[in-house]
């Protein structure tokens, strides 16, 4: 359950309908997920059973449920049917049963749904066209709500404020990845903030690695170390990163450095309302292709994030989606050079009224801790 | 990366290539999943930039993976090709070229594949048919081989001794059940499990809802606790449940509690290589039943469990399936009475040439810990 307002749940509701309306889709299946945690308050666990809420174009909707997790939802009887079914039932019957009674022949499935389930459906409603119900949900989950950017902002205050501390009392040289993983967890947690998402500690040439597999390198003396984590505030994820250095850094890495802090500054300069997405990612690249390292800025510069830590909006070229208020997304541009090292330095930032506001306010100059 | 031999993985993919050939699959489509680390070792994570093995019914396999993960996967090199996409590139119309040189038209995915990605799939293909990959791999996951059944007794065993240690030190009355499950993860990583996959503390009244979430409810004197929990050691998982009471119970309690036991040990006795799944759930349940209690017993007596904590093969009604020596599966038996309290008695159990092996041992008579 989040601190979101049951009033908020059914506002939403109604904006779904009304865009199921407008896409053509007559019934949507909702398994356990960010959707269904958006429509519901609920962070349903996904498994073999399956939960789902169904909703129609127009009038109740109903949630299917395995009756050993009906107790769970009981906040939500009144505002939906129940539809609780036992170990011998067939869930998959009752979504049949309520397309049926719904009409029409489209229906759209949460993008995450288990596919297991989205074949069966299928077998089961052979003259129906399934569609991915991200074309409704996307775009309204996509802008964040007054509630949603107070939550946001929350998780992001936490997240500095561990940053801050690991600072103020860490120094990297002789500490493994997982020791400043582990010091990062006990510091989120004493911070509010107990579910760590993800922590990639990448040091020395691992950090070229953008995804790298936290490990046990130990950290050398002067190895830049990738640190990119994020954790959930009631539903709501941070994301932040910085590479710090673990004492005096090389020349050509504080260079590369500055590189990446202007990528990201001129990413930043470029959200707000009416740029479209791929803008973004052009801003920043621009900066790190003219210092010559194009080819080693190897991803997209960002992406939206909320109740999961990827989503709509990506900043990625080909994307001309325009940037609207209330949108959060990542800003963070790299440079990786394989055998050496990596940089990369990300915010989250919310697109504003007339430009953008960091939600990330600690320090991104290039800092020692040695 | 588990600990299992580089062979193991080669006579697994053999094994997979040659069942494809006799269920009549041309191609299976491996997204990041229990099955994916079944097959590559790598515990992937998945998100919207799609990783997928590409495996043929002959010839070699495909690692489809976005660049900036690629170097995740340096150990596979060799073993299959790889296949990196850049920020810009489409992973599906990777998966239609290999779809199209391998030919045939059915092609099979993982069961927990994301929908978005089998929706996209099915649109690039619109000639082919889409099945579940689970009717190869399902067979096959489900009976252990000796690394994994080391794994899994090694996981259970780490399990019992956290739950042991809680027995010696812990009072239940006056905690939280959020309490309880914190010094229980604090105890799993003490011995050697950090990542706790489940904990559920359902205490009194709590406890009548099979899937409680765990929550602040602060234990009373006399309550009994269902107290559900495992995790994971190098990717296979523990699960155990024990129902100790928070001081002396009140004694229809006390009688419900040895009807579970009794059903327990008639379930485990029901396991061994031959046996129908179902009958298995019947032994449990006829005991259960016997007692005037067979409506309190809300779900099967049990699941698979391996590389997740729920896969086949199900201990239910229905399923005729015959135990096979290698299979593991839950027998948790449990009587759930709304508003007074519920009961859940669990082992993992081996299924072995002539019965079954109890991977937990710890004692499962009515424990106070008041």
């Amino acid at each position: 359950m989040t601190s979101i307002d049951t009033a908020i749940f059914e506002q939403r509701l109604t904006r779904v309908q009304e865009r199921m309306a407008a896409v053509g889709i007559d019934l949507l299946v909702i398994g356990p997920s960010a959707d269904f945690r958006y429509l519901t308050g609920h962070a349903a666990h996904t498994s073999e059973r399956l939960t789902a809420l169904l909703i129609p174009q127009h009038g109740e909707s109903r949630l299917v449920v395995p009756r050993l997790e009906a107790p769970l939802y009981a906040d939500l009887d009144g505002r939906l049917a129940i539809d609780a079914w036992d170990e011998t039932d067939d869930p998959i019957a009752r979504i049949a049963a309520t397309a049926s009674v719904v009409g029409g022949a489209t229906l759209a499935v949460n993008d995450d749904l288990w596919s297991g389930f989205l074949l069966r459906i299928q077998a089961a409603l052979p003259g129906h066209v399934t569609r991915s119900a991200s074309v409704v949900l996307a775009p309204l989950r996509a802008v964040k709500d007054a509630a949603e950017l107070t939550l946001l902002r929350e998780a992001s205050r936490r997240t500095d404020a561990a940053w801050e501390e690991f600072c103020f009392t860490t120094r990297l040289p002789g500490m493994t990845e997982r020791g400043v993983a582990d010091r990062l967890r006990a510091l989120m947690a004493a911070h509010g903030i107990p579910e760590v998402a993800f922590c990639i500690v990448g040091s020395g040439p691992n950090g070229a690695s953008p995804h790298h597999l936290t490990g046990n390198r130990v950290i050398e003396r002067g190895d830049p170390v990738v640190i990119d984590f994020g954790g959930v505030y009631e539903g709501y994820y941070s994301d932040i990163t910085r590479t710090p250095v673990a004492g005096e850094p090389e020349p050509a890495f504080v260079g590369a450095y500055e590189t990446v802090l202007r990528a990201q500054q001129a990413a930043f300069e470029a959200i707000r309302p009416g740029t479209p997405c791929q803008e973004v990612d052009r801003a920043a690249r621009r900066v790190i292709t003219a210092a010559g390292f194009g080819d080693a800025f190897l991803h997209r510069v960002g992406h939206g994030l909320g109740l999961t830590e990827h989503e709509s909006p990506y900043l990625v070229e080909g994307n001309t989606e325009p940037l609207r208020p209330g949108m959060v997304v990542s800003d963070e541009p790299g440079i990786y050079l394989a055998g050496c090292w990596g940089i990369r330095i990300e915010d989250s930032v919310a697109v504003t009224a007339d430009g953008a506001e960091r939600l990330n306010t600690v320090s991104r100059d290039l800092t020692v801790l040695g």
